[in-house]
Protein backbone atom coordinates (compact mmCIF):
# COMPACT_ATOMS: atom_id res chain seq x y z
CA UNK A 1 0.00 0.00 0.00
CA UNK A 2 1.33 3.19 -0.91
CA UNK A 3 1.49 6.53 1.29
CA UNK A 4 0.21 8.62 2.32
CA UNK A 5 -3.01 5.71 3.22
CA UNK A 6 -6.18 7.19 4.12
CA UNK A 7 -8.75 4.81 5.96
CA UNK A 8 -12.37 6.39 6.67
CA UNK A 9 -14.70 4.50 9.71
CA UNK A 10 -18.64 4.64 8.85
CA UNK A 11 -20.22 5.56 12.95
CA UNK A 12 -23.38 2.83 12.74
CA UNK A 13 -24.29 3.85 15.96
CA UNK A 14 -24.07 7.11 18.62
CA UNK A 15 -25.40 8.56 21.73
CA UNK A 16 -24.39 11.12 23.59
CA UNK A 17 -22.32 8.51 25.59
CA UNK A 18 -20.68 6.09 23.66
CA UNK A 19 -19.12 5.90 19.48
CA UNK A 20 -19.70 2.71 17.55
CA UNK A 21 -18.40 2.24 14.41
CA UNK A 22 -18.71 -0.41 11.45
CA UNK A 23 -16.67 -2.92 11.40
CA UNK A 24 -15.77 -2.86 8.10
CA UNK A 25 -12.90 0.16 7.56
CA UNK A 26 -13.01 2.18 4.05
CA UNK A 27 -9.73 2.57 2.23
CA UNK A 28 -9.79 6.03 0.54
CA UNK A 29 -7.22 7.30 -2.29
CA UNK A 30 -5.39 10.11 0.11
CA UNK A 31 -5.50 12.38 -3.08
CA UNK A 32 -9.46 12.17 -3.66
CA UNK A 33 -11.68 14.15 -1.57
CA UNK A 34 -12.88 12.50 1.57
CA UNK A 35 -14.48 15.12 3.79
CA UNK A 36 -17.30 17.31 3.09
CA UNK A 37 -17.47 21.05 3.71
CA UNK A 38 -19.73 21.00 6.13
CA UNK A 39 -17.75 18.91 7.96
CA UNK A 40 -16.66 20.79 11.94
CA UNK A 41 -13.53 19.66 11.95
CA UNK A 42 -12.70 21.71 8.61
CA UNK A 43 -15.25 24.17 9.59
CA UNK A 44 -14.33 24.69 13.49
CA UNK A 45 -11.62 22.81 13.81
CA UNK A 46 -13.92 20.79 16.14
CA UNK A 47 -12.54 17.10 17.06
CA UNK A 48 -10.10 15.21 18.05
CA UNK A 49 -6.92 13.47 17.21
CA UNK A 50 -3.84 11.50 18.32
CA UNK A 51 -0.76 10.65 16.19
CA UNK A 52 1.45 7.76 16.65
CA UNK A 53 4.70 6.45 15.32
CA UNK A 54 4.95 2.92 13.30
CA UNK A 55 7.97 1.93 13.58
CA UNK A 56 9.33 -1.25 10.91
CA UNK A 57 5.71 -2.23 11.37
CA UNK A 58 5.63 -1.74 15.02
CA UNK A 59 2.91 1.06 16.32
CA UNK A 60 3.85 2.94 19.51
CA UNK A 61 2.09 3.48 22.72
CA UNK A 62 -1.56 2.15 20.93
CA UNK A 63 -3.22 1.83 24.81
CA UNK A 64 -2.01 5.33 25.84
CA UNK A 65 -3.01 7.23 22.59
CA UNK A 66 -6.09 5.76 22.66
CA UNK A 67 -6.75 6.58 26.47
CA UNK A 68 -5.84 10.65 26.19
CA UNK A 69 -8.48 10.51 22.97
CA UNK A 70 -10.82 9.49 25.40
CA UNK A 71 -9.65 11.88 27.95
CA UNK A 72 -9.72 14.67 25.20
CA UNK A 73 -13.30 13.06 24.08
CA UNK A 74 -14.75 13.61 27.80
CA UNK A 75 -13.29 17.22 27.67
CA UNK A 76 -14.81 18.26 24.00
CA UNK A 77 -18.59 16.53 25.31
CA UNK A 78 -18.00 13.97 22.20
CA UNK A 79 -19.71 10.48 22.51
CA UNK A 80 -16.71 8.49 24.16
CA UNK A 81 -14.57 6.42 21.62
CA UNK A 82 -14.70 2.47 22.15
CA UNK A 83 -11.31 1.53 22.53
CA UNK A 84 -11.59 -2.00 21.26
CA UNK A 85 -12.82 -0.44 17.47
CA UNK A 86 -9.86 2.18 18.05
CA UNK A 87 -7.71 -0.74 18.32
CA UNK A 88 -8.93 -2.64 15.24
CA UNK A 89 -8.90 -0.04 12.74
CA UNK A 90 -5.26 1.22 14.08
CA UNK A 91 -3.96 -2.76 13.56
CA UNK A 92 -5.71 -2.82 9.82
CA UNK A 93 -4.05 0.41 9.15
CA UNK A 94 -0.81 -0.94 10.31
CA UNK A 95 -0.79 -4.47 8.30
CA UNK A 96 -1.89 -2.38 5.05
CA UNK A 97 1.12 0.03 5.66
CA UNK A 98 4.84 -0.57 4.55
CA UNK A 99 6.42 -2.61 6.90
CA UNK A 100 9.99 -0.60 7.08
CA UNK A 101 11.26 2.66 8.29
CA UNK A 102 9.05 5.49 10.58
CA UNK A 103 5.92 6.54 9.96
CA UNK A 104 3.27 8.70 11.46
CA UNK A 105 -0.33 7.50 11.89
CA UNK A 106 -3.20 10.04 12.62
CA UNK A 107 -6.28 9.09 14.00
CA UNK A 108 -9.10 11.41 13.64
CA UNK A 109 -12.69 11.81 15.49
CA UNK A 110 -14.71 15.39 14.36
CA UNK A 111 -18.03 16.18 15.80
CA UNK A 112 -18.81 15.62 12.49
CA UNK A 113 -21.17 16.91 9.47
CA UNK A 114 -22.93 20.46 10.75
CA UNK A 115 -26.19 19.41 12.13
CA UNK A 116 -25.24 15.37 10.94
CA UNK A 117 -26.37 12.73 12.71
CA UNK A 118 -22.58 11.48 13.95
CA UNK A 119 -19.03 12.30 14.81
CA UNK A 120 -16.70 11.21 11.45
CA UNK A 121 -13.37 9.31 11.96
CA UNK A 122 -10.63 8.68 10.33
CA UNK A 123 -6.89 7.55 10.15
CA UNK A 124 -4.26 9.14 8.13
CA UNK A 125 -0.67 7.54 7.48
CA UNK A 126 2.26 9.52 6.61
CA UNK A 127 6.18 8.56 6.10
CA UNK A 128 7.87 10.72 8.56
CA UNK A 129 10.30 13.43 8.08
CA UNK A 130 13.81 12.18 8.40
CA UNK A 131 14.52 13.34 11.88
CA UNK A 132 17.93 11.68 12.28
CA UNK A 133 19.79 14.83 11.91
CA UNK A 134 17.39 16.89 14.58
CA UNK A 135 17.80 13.78 16.99
CA UNK A 136 21.86 13.86 16.32
CA UNK A 137 22.07 17.54 17.01
CA UNK A 138 19.25 19.20 19.12
CA UNK A 139 16.94 21.98 18.29
CA UNK A 140 16.98 25.81 19.39
CA UNK A 141 14.16 27.08 21.13
CA UNK A 142 12.44 29.95 21.70
CA UNK A 143 10.19 30.60 24.60
CA UNK A 144 6.81 32.05 24.23
CA UNK A 145 3.89 33.26 26.65
CA UNK A 146 0.91 30.99 26.18
CA UNK A 147 -1.28 33.98 27.26
CA UNK A 148 -2.79 31.86 30.41
CA UNK A 149 -1.64 32.03 34.04
CA UNK A 150 -1.02 29.40 35.53
CA UNK A 151 -3.90 27.29 37.13
CA UNK A 152 -6.06 29.01 34.69
CA UNK A 153 -7.30 25.00 33.42
CA UNK A 154 -8.99 24.15 36.52
CA UNK A 155 -11.13 27.24 36.53
CA UNK A 156 -12.32 27.55 33.32
CA UNK A 157 -12.56 23.89 31.65
CA UNK A 158 -14.39 25.42 28.59
CA UNK A 159 -10.73 26.03 27.59
CA UNK A 160 -10.04 22.49 26.51
CA UNK A 161 -6.50 22.93 27.28
CA UNK A 162 -6.18 19.54 28.68
CA UNK A 163 -7.94 17.98 25.30
CA UNK A 164 -5.49 17.89 22.11
CA UNK A 165 -8.46 19.72 19.65
CA UNK A 166 -8.19 20.24 15.98
CA UNK A 167 -7.53 23.64 16.47
CA UNK A 168 -4.15 23.55 16.50
CA UNK A 169 -3.36 27.49 14.68
CA UNK A 170 -1.70 28.67 17.36
CA UNK A 171 0.47 26.15 17.94
CA UNK A 172 1.14 26.35 14.19
CA UNK A 173 1.59 29.74 14.62
CA UNK A 174 4.08 29.66 17.23
CA UNK A 175 6.14 27.04 15.46
CA UNK A 176 6.18 29.88 12.70
CA UNK A 177 7.60 32.59 15.38
CA UNK A 178 10.26 30.21 16.26
CA UNK A 179 11.44 30.26 12.55
CA UNK A 180 10.91 33.61 12.63
CA UNK A 181 13.34 34.62 15.37
CA UNK A 182 16.07 32.32 13.93
CA UNK A 183 14.58 28.99 15.80
CA UNK A 184 13.24 25.46 15.40
CA UNK A 185 10.97 25.10 18.38
CA UNK A 186 8.97 26.41 21.12
CA UNK A 187 8.34 25.99 24.47
CA UNK A 188 5.45 27.68 25.47
CA UNK A 189 5.44 29.35 29.47
CA UNK A 190 2.47 30.57 31.30
CA UNK A 191 1.72 34.41 31.74
CA UNK A 192 3.41 33.99 35.13
CA UNK A 193 6.69 32.23 33.93
CA UNK A 194 6.14 28.41 34.23
CA UNK A 195 7.23 26.27 31.75
CA UNK A 196 4.38 24.27 30.11
CA UNK A 197 4.91 22.36 26.71
CA UNK A 198 5.68 22.52 22.95
CA UNK A 199 3.00 23.09 20.53
CA UNK A 200 3.42 19.58 19.68
CA UNK A 201 6.08 18.02 22.41
CA UNK A 202 6.32 17.43 25.64
CA UNK A 203 9.25 19.37 27.85
CA UNK A 204 11.30 17.33 30.05
CA UNK A 205 14.25 18.55 31.89
CA UNK A 206 16.93 17.35 33.94
CA UNK A 207 17.46 19.51 37.30
CA UNK A 208 19.98 17.87 39.57
CA UNK A 209 19.64 14.87 38.28
CA UNK A 210 16.38 14.42 38.38
CA UNK A 211 14.01 14.12 35.54
CA UNK A 212 11.30 16.26 35.56
CA UNK A 213 8.30 17.02 33.55
CA UNK A 214 5.69 19.83 33.68
CA UNK A 215 2.67 18.55 36.25
CA UNK A 216 0.35 17.92 33.45
CA UNK A 217 -2.87 19.52 35.89
CA UNK A 218 -5.03 19.89 32.71
CA UNK A 219 -3.29 22.59 31.44
CA UNK A 220 -1.06 20.64 28.87
CA UNK A 221 -1.32 17.58 27.49
CA UNK A 222 -0.06 14.03 28.96
CA UNK A 223 2.73 13.85 26.59
CA UNK A 224 2.54 9.65 25.75
CA UNK A 225 6.38 9.59 24.84
CA UNK A 226 7.23 11.55 27.94
CA UNK A 227 5.29 8.78 29.88
CA UNK A 228 7.00 5.65 27.71
CA UNK A 229 10.63 7.61 28.57
CA UNK A 230 9.69 8.14 32.12
CA UNK A 231 8.68 4.17 32.76
CA UNK A 232 12.10 3.58 31.42
CA UNK A 233 13.65 5.86 33.53
CA UNK A 234 11.73 4.18 36.28
CA UNK A 235 12.95 1.01 35.31
CA UNK A 236 16.78 1.95 35.53
CA UNK A 237 15.68 3.53 38.95
CA UNK A 238 16.42 6.95 37.54
CA UNK A 239 14.39 9.55 39.45
CA UNK A 240 11.66 11.16 37.28
CA UNK A 241 9.24 14.09 39.00
CA UNK A 242 6.08 15.52 38.08
CA UNK A 243 6.15 19.41 39.58
CA UNK A 244 5.78 22.99 37.82
CA UNK A 245 9.06 23.94 36.41
CA UNK A 246 9.86 27.71 36.50
CA UNK A 247 11.54 29.33 33.20
CA UNK A 248 14.30 29.68 35.18
CA UNK A 249 14.75 26.04 36.16
CA UNK A 250 14.91 25.31 32.63
CA UNK A 251 17.58 28.22 32.07
CA UNK A 252 19.68 26.26 34.19
CA UNK A 253 18.87 22.73 33.73
CA UNK A 254 21.56 20.18 33.15
CA UNK A 255 19.93 19.14 30.37
CA UNK A 256 16.46 19.46 28.28
CA UNK A 257 14.46 17.82 25.58
CA UNK A 258 11.94 17.92 23.42
CA UNK A 259 9.81 14.56 23.15
CA UNK A 260 7.05 13.87 21.04
CA UNK A 261 5.77 10.25 19.12
CA UNK A 262 7.23 10.42 15.68
CA UNK A 263 10.13 13.19 16.12
CA UNK A 264 10.82 11.14 19.56
CA UNK A 265 13.47 12.95 21.78
CA UNK A 266 15.60 16.03 20.61
CA UNK A 267 17.79 17.83 22.54
CA UNK A 268 17.12 21.34 23.44
CA UNK A 269 20.54 23.46 22.37
CA UNK A 270 19.33 27.51 22.81
CA UNK A 271 17.03 28.96 24.61
CA UNK A 272 16.08 32.31 23.75
CA UNK A 273 19.49 32.55 21.50
CA UNK A 274 21.47 31.47 24.94
CA UNK A 275 23.32 28.06 24.70
CA UNK A 276 21.47 25.25 26.88
CA UNK A 277 23.30 22.37 28.70
CA UNK A 278 22.83 19.02 27.06
CA UNK A 279 23.91 15.36 27.16
CA UNK A 280 23.31 13.71 24.16
CA UNK A 281 24.37 10.38 25.04
CA UNK A 282 21.00 10.50 27.16
CA UNK A 283 19.55 11.68 23.68
CA UNK A 284 20.66 8.55 21.83
CA UNK A 285 19.99 6.42 24.34
CA UNK A 286 16.14 7.88 24.95
CA UNK A 287 16.08 7.31 20.98
CA UNK A 288 17.57 4.12 21.13
CA UNK A 289 14.96 3.39 23.44
CA UNK A 290 11.99 4.85 21.80
CA UNK A 291 12.82 3.66 18.23
CA UNK A 292 13.53 -0.47 20.00
CA UNK A 293 9.79 -0.58 20.81
CA UNK A 294 7.32 -3.66 19.62
CA UNK A 295 5.95 -4.75 22.55
CA UNK A 296 2.47 -2.80 21.01
CA UNK B 1 -30.32 25.96 -6.41
CA UNK B 2 -30.62 24.29 -3.45
CA UNK B 3 -29.55 24.61 -0.20
CA UNK B 4 -26.72 23.45 1.32
CA UNK B 5 -24.65 25.31 -1.69
CA UNK B 6 -21.21 25.06 -1.93
CA UNK B 7 -18.19 26.24 -4.64
CA UNK B 8 -14.71 25.26 -4.84
CA UNK B 9 -12.25 27.97 -5.96
CA UNK B 10 -9.21 26.94 -7.40
CA UNK B 11 -6.33 28.19 -7.22
CA UNK B 12 -3.53 29.11 -9.71
CA UNK B 13 -1.07 31.41 -8.88
CA UNK B 14 0.56 31.43 -5.57
CA UNK B 15 2.97 32.92 -3.60
CA UNK B 16 3.90 33.83 0.04
CA UNK B 17 2.40 37.88 -0.60
CA UNK B 18 -0.69 36.81 -2.89
CA UNK B 19 -2.96 34.14 -4.02
CA UNK B 20 -5.02 34.46 -7.10
CA UNK B 21 -7.68 31.74 -7.89
CA UNK B 22 -9.10 30.51 -11.11
CA UNK B 23 -11.66 32.26 -12.69
CA UNK B 24 -13.92 29.42 -13.14
CA UNK B 25 -15.98 28.34 -9.78
CA UNK B 26 -16.37 24.81 -8.95
CA UNK B 27 -20.40 23.81 -7.92
CA UNK B 28 -20.26 20.83 -5.77
CA UNK B 29 -22.56 18.46 -4.14
CA UNK B 30 -22.48 19.70 -0.94
CA UNK B 31 -23.42 16.14 0.23
CA UNK B 32 -20.57 14.73 -1.36
CA UNK B 33 -16.86 14.74 0.22
CA UNK B 34 -14.84 17.86 -1.27
CA UNK B 35 -12.00 17.97 0.81
CA UNK B 36 -8.69 15.39 1.15
CA UNK B 37 -7.44 14.32 4.81
CA UNK B 38 -4.66 15.76 4.38
CA UNK B 39 -6.35 19.23 4.79
CA UNK B 40 -4.59 20.91 7.43
CA UNK B 41 -8.03 22.98 7.90
CA UNK B 42 -9.66 19.31 9.00
CA UNK B 43 -6.21 18.82 10.98
CA UNK B 44 -5.22 21.45 12.54
CA UNK B 45 -8.03 24.38 12.48
CA UNK B 46 -5.73 26.02 10.36
CA UNK B 47 -7.42 28.51 7.93
CA UNK B 48 -9.87 31.40 8.28
CA UNK B 49 -13.72 31.57 7.53
CA UNK B 50 -15.89 34.78 7.35
CA UNK B 51 -19.37 33.85 7.76
CA UNK B 52 -22.11 36.66 5.49
CA UNK B 53 -25.46 37.42 5.67
CA UNK B 54 -27.51 37.40 2.00
CA UNK B 55 -30.98 38.54 3.03
CA UNK B 56 -33.65 38.25 0.30
CA UNK B 57 -30.79 37.88 -2.44
CA UNK B 58 -28.66 40.91 -0.78
CA UNK B 59 -25.59 39.99 0.33
CA UNK B 60 -24.59 41.92 3.76
CA UNK B 61 -21.28 43.92 4.22
CA UNK B 62 -19.48 42.22 1.47
CA UNK B 63 -16.52 44.73 1.99
CA UNK B 64 -15.95 44.57 5.75
CA UNK B 65 -16.09 40.98 5.61
CA UNK B 66 -13.52 40.99 2.85
CA UNK B 67 -11.65 43.40 4.79
CA UNK B 68 -11.29 40.92 8.25
CA UNK B 69 -10.40 38.13 5.85
CA UNK B 70 -7.44 39.90 4.84
CA UNK B 71 -6.39 40.85 8.06
CA UNK B 72 -6.44 37.44 9.64
CA UNK B 73 -4.56 36.06 6.46
CA UNK B 74 -2.17 38.65 7.25
CA UNK B 75 -2.08 37.74 11.19
CA UNK B 76 -2.02 34.09 10.46
CA UNK B 77 0.74 34.45 7.30
CA UNK B 78 -1.94 33.07 4.82
CA UNK B 79 -1.38 34.48 1.34
CA UNK B 80 -3.16 37.82 1.28
CA UNK B 81 -6.83 36.97 -0.53
CA UNK B 82 -7.54 39.01 -3.83
CA UNK B 83 -10.69 40.94 -2.64
CA UNK B 84 -12.08 41.23 -6.44
CA UNK B 85 -11.74 37.67 -7.05
CA UNK B 86 -13.61 37.10 -3.45
CA UNK B 87 -16.14 39.75 -4.11
CA UNK B 88 -16.36 37.90 -8.02
CA UNK B 89 -16.99 34.55 -6.26
CA UNK B 90 -19.72 35.67 -3.45
CA UNK B 91 -21.71 37.52 -6.64
CA UNK B 92 -20.95 34.01 -8.62
CA UNK B 93 -22.78 32.22 -5.49
CA UNK B 94 -25.46 34.98 -3.99
CA UNK B 95 -27.15 34.56 -7.69
CA UNK B 96 -27.25 31.19 -7.77
CA UNK B 97 -28.51 31.09 -4.60
CA UNK B 98 -32.61 31.47 -3.60
CA UNK B 99 -33.14 35.46 -3.73
CA UNK B 100 -35.70 35.13 -0.70
CA UNK B 101 -35.23 34.36 2.66
CA UNK B 102 -32.01 34.54 5.51
CA UNK B 103 -29.14 32.26 4.38
CA UNK B 104 -25.47 32.22 5.88
CA UNK B 105 -22.71 32.29 3.70
CA UNK B 106 -19.17 31.08 4.70
CA UNK B 107 -16.19 31.44 2.95
CA UNK B 108 -13.02 30.01 3.88
CA UNK B 109 -9.49 30.37 3.30
CA UNK B 110 -7.38 26.80 4.40
CA UNK B 111 -3.46 26.86 4.19
CA UNK B 112 -4.15 23.79 2.29
CA UNK B 113 -3.40 20.26 2.02
CA UNK B 114 -0.30 19.48 4.30
CA UNK B 115 2.65 19.92 1.67
CA UNK B 116 0.59 20.83 -0.56
CA UNK B 117 1.30 23.30 -3.41
CA UNK B 118 -1.42 26.14 -2.36
CA UNK B 119 -4.16 27.09 0.00
CA UNK B 120 -7.84 25.57 -0.01
CA UNK B 121 -10.46 27.98 -0.68
CA UNK B 122 -14.36 27.41 -0.74
CA UNK B 123 -17.97 29.28 0.00
CA UNK B 124 -20.89 27.36 1.83
CA UNK B 125 -24.01 28.79 1.78
CA UNK B 126 -27.27 27.49 4.64
CA UNK B 127 -30.28 28.66 4.83
CA UNK B 128 -29.88 30.44 8.22
CA UNK B 129 -31.99 28.93 11.29
CA UNK B 130 -35.47 30.82 12.32
CA UNK B 131 -34.13 33.61 14.65
CA UNK B 132 -37.29 35.40 14.70
CA UNK B 133 -38.16 34.68 18.11
CA UNK B 134 -34.71 34.85 19.41
CA UNK B 135 -34.74 38.63 18.04
CA UNK B 136 -37.95 39.93 19.85
CA UNK B 137 -37.13 38.02 22.86
CA UNK B 138 -33.37 37.83 23.68
CA UNK B 139 -30.83 35.52 25.45
CA UNK B 140 -29.68 34.57 28.51
CA UNK B 141 -26.07 34.77 28.82
CA UNK B 142 -23.20 33.67 31.10
CA UNK B 143 -19.77 35.50 30.94
CA UNK B 144 -16.96 32.84 30.95
CA UNK B 145 -13.22 33.49 31.57
CA UNK B 146 -11.47 33.62 28.50
CA UNK B 147 -8.07 33.01 30.35
CA UNK B 148 -6.15 36.02 29.21
CA UNK B 149 -5.34 39.05 30.62
CA UNK B 150 -6.31 41.94 29.04
CA UNK B 151 -3.16 43.25 26.77
CA UNK B 152 -1.85 39.91 25.74
CA UNK B 153 -2.60 39.90 21.77
CA UNK B 154 -0.35 43.03 21.88
CA UNK B 155 2.46 41.34 23.47
CA UNK B 156 1.58 37.42 21.86
CA UNK B 157 0.27 37.96 18.10
CA UNK B 158 1.13 34.50 17.83
CA UNK B 159 -2.33 34.16 19.86
CA UNK B 160 -3.63 34.86 16.43
CA UNK B 161 -6.24 36.64 18.74
CA UNK B 162 -7.56 39.65 16.13
CA UNK B 163 -7.64 36.93 13.45
CA UNK B 164 -11.10 35.18 12.97
CA UNK B 165 -9.29 31.48 12.53
CA UNK B 166 -10.59 28.05 11.75
CA UNK B 167 -9.71 26.81 15.34
CA UNK B 168 -13.41 27.45 17.12
CA UNK B 169 -13.35 24.46 19.34
CA UNK B 170 -12.97 26.67 22.55
CA UNK B 171 -15.61 28.82 21.27
CA UNK B 172 -17.94 26.21 20.49
CA UNK B 173 -17.34 24.48 23.86
CA UNK B 174 -18.39 28.06 25.38
CA UNK B 175 -21.56 28.00 24.01
CA UNK B 176 -21.84 24.11 25.25
CA UNK B 177 -20.51 25.26 28.90
CA UNK B 178 -23.64 28.44 28.25
CA UNK B 179 -26.60 25.10 27.64
CA UNK B 180 -25.27 23.22 30.92
CA UNK B 181 -25.74 26.53 32.98
CA UNK B 182 -29.14 26.66 31.58
CA UNK B 183 -28.30 30.08 29.42
CA UNK B 184 -28.42 30.46 25.77
CA UNK B 185 -24.85 32.22 24.88
CA UNK B 186 -21.69 33.51 26.29
CA UNK B 187 -19.37 36.30 26.57
CA UNK B 188 -16.24 36.28 26.91
CA UNK B 189 -14.31 38.54 29.77
CA UNK B 190 -10.42 38.37 30.40
CA UNK B 191 -8.81 37.42 33.79
CA UNK B 192 -8.61 40.60 34.88
CA UNK B 193 -12.72 41.56 34.63
CA UNK B 194 -12.53 43.87 31.25
CA UNK B 195 -15.59 42.17 28.40
CA UNK B 196 -14.42 40.71 25.16
CA UNK B 197 -16.77 39.83 22.90
CA UNK B 198 -19.44 36.25 22.36
CA UNK B 199 -17.85 32.88 21.14
CA UNK B 200 -20.28 33.93 17.51
CA UNK B 201 -20.73 37.89 18.10
CA UNK B 202 -20.03 41.34 19.77
CA UNK B 203 -20.58 43.17 22.62
CA UNK B 204 -22.61 46.60 22.52
CA UNK B 205 -23.52 47.91 25.73
CA UNK B 206 -25.61 51.24 26.22
CA UNK B 207 -24.18 52.78 28.89
CA UNK B 208 -25.59 56.75 30.04
CA UNK B 209 -26.98 56.75 26.18
CA UNK B 210 -23.46 55.93 24.69
CA UNK B 211 -23.29 52.58 22.91
CA UNK B 212 -19.93 51.57 23.63
CA UNK B 213 -18.29 48.49 22.45
CA UNK B 214 -14.82 46.79 23.81
CA UNK B 215 -12.24 48.13 21.43
CA UNK B 216 -11.09 46.06 18.64
CA UNK B 217 -7.20 46.03 19.74
CA UNK B 218 -6.27 42.87 18.86
CA UNK B 219 -7.74 40.63 21.28
CA UNK B 220 -11.02 40.57 19.78
CA UNK B 221 -12.72 40.49 16.33
CA UNK B 222 -13.60 43.81 15.15
CA UNK B 223 -17.58 42.61 14.41
CA UNK B 224 -18.91 43.93 10.87
CA UNK B 225 -22.43 43.81 12.45
CA UNK B 226 -21.51 46.02 15.35
CA UNK B 227 -19.72 48.29 12.46
CA UNK B 228 -22.75 48.71 10.62
CA UNK B 229 -24.60 49.32 13.57
CA UNK B 230 -22.38 51.92 14.73
CA UNK B 231 -22.78 53.59 11.07
CA UNK B 232 -26.59 53.46 11.67
CA UNK B 233 -26.18 55.09 15.30
CA UNK B 234 -23.38 57.85 13.75
CA UNK B 235 -26.03 58.77 10.92
CA UNK B 236 -28.42 59.77 13.46
CA UNK B 237 -26.22 62.02 15.79
CA UNK B 238 -26.32 59.11 18.20
CA UNK B 239 -23.07 58.74 20.54
CA UNK B 240 -20.81 55.15 19.82
CA UNK B 241 -17.84 54.80 21.67
CA UNK B 242 -15.01 52.02 21.40
CA UNK B 243 -13.66 51.69 24.65
CA UNK B 244 -12.53 49.45 27.71
CA UNK B 245 -16.19 47.69 29.41
CA UNK B 246 -15.38 46.17 32.89
CA UNK B 247 -18.05 43.50 33.89
CA UNK B 248 -19.44 45.93 36.37
CA UNK B 249 -20.10 48.04 33.57
CA UNK B 250 -21.94 45.80 31.71
CA UNK B 251 -24.06 44.53 34.53
CA UNK B 252 -24.97 47.95 35.28
CA UNK B 253 -25.29 48.67 31.75
CA UNK B 254 -28.41 50.49 30.43
CA UNK B 255 -28.90 47.69 28.11
CA UNK B 256 -26.82 45.50 26.15
CA UNK B 257 -27.01 43.16 22.92
CA UNK B 258 -24.88 40.58 20.86
CA UNK B 259 -24.25 40.91 17.38
CA UNK B 260 -23.27 38.78 14.74
CA UNK B 261 -24.23 38.90 10.93
CA UNK B 262 -26.54 35.82 10.72
CA UNK B 263 -28.07 36.34 13.73
CA UNK B 264 -27.84 39.99 13.68
CA UNK B 265 -29.36 41.72 17.39
CA UNK B 266 -30.46 39.96 20.40
CA UNK B 267 -30.59 41.82 23.60
CA UNK B 268 -28.88 40.30 26.73
CA UNK B 269 -31.81 39.81 29.03
CA UNK B 270 -29.59 38.05 31.91
CA UNK B 271 -26.48 37.78 33.04
CA UNK B 272 -25.09 34.88 34.93
CA UNK B 273 -29.08 34.46 36.64
CA UNK B 274 -29.50 38.04 36.77
CA UNK B 275 -31.88 40.30 35.18
CA UNK B 276 -30.59 42.59 33.17
CA UNK B 277 -31.75 45.98 31.47
CA UNK B 278 -32.76 45.25 28.05
CA UNK B 279 -34.14 48.15 25.55
CA UNK B 280 -36.69 46.18 22.75
CA UNK B 281 -37.62 48.84 21.07
CA UNK B 282 -33.90 49.62 19.58
CA UNK B 283 -33.52 45.35 19.26
CA UNK B 284 -36.18 45.58 16.81
CA UNK B 285 -34.94 49.14 15.00
CA UNK B 286 -31.57 47.25 15.04
CA UNK B 287 -32.92 44.37 13.34
CA UNK B 288 -34.86 46.34 10.80
CA UNK B 289 -32.14 47.95 9.69
CA UNK B 290 -30.19 45.47 9.18
CA UNK B 291 -32.64 43.53 7.31
CA UNK B 292 -33.18 46.37 4.93
CA UNK B 293 -29.60 46.83 4.01
CA UNK B 294 -29.42 46.15 0.39
CA UNK B 295 -26.95 48.02 -1.12
CA UNK B 296 -24.50 45.31 -1.38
Amino acid sequence: MSLPFTLLIDPVSVDSERISFDDTFHEMDSAAPALRVGELSAQRGDGIFETLSVVNGHPQEVEPHIARLRDSAEICDLPVPNPAQWRAAIAYAVARLPQQGELALKFVLSRGVESGPAPTAWLHATRAADFGAVRATGVRVVTLDRGYPRGVAERAPWLLMGAKTLSYAINMAALREATRRGADDTIFVTTDGYVMEGPTSSVIVRIDGVYVTPAPNGAILHGTTQQSLFEYLRAQGVPVEYRDVTLSELREADASWLVSSVRLAVSVTTLDGAPMRTDFAVSNEFNSYLLGRTDN
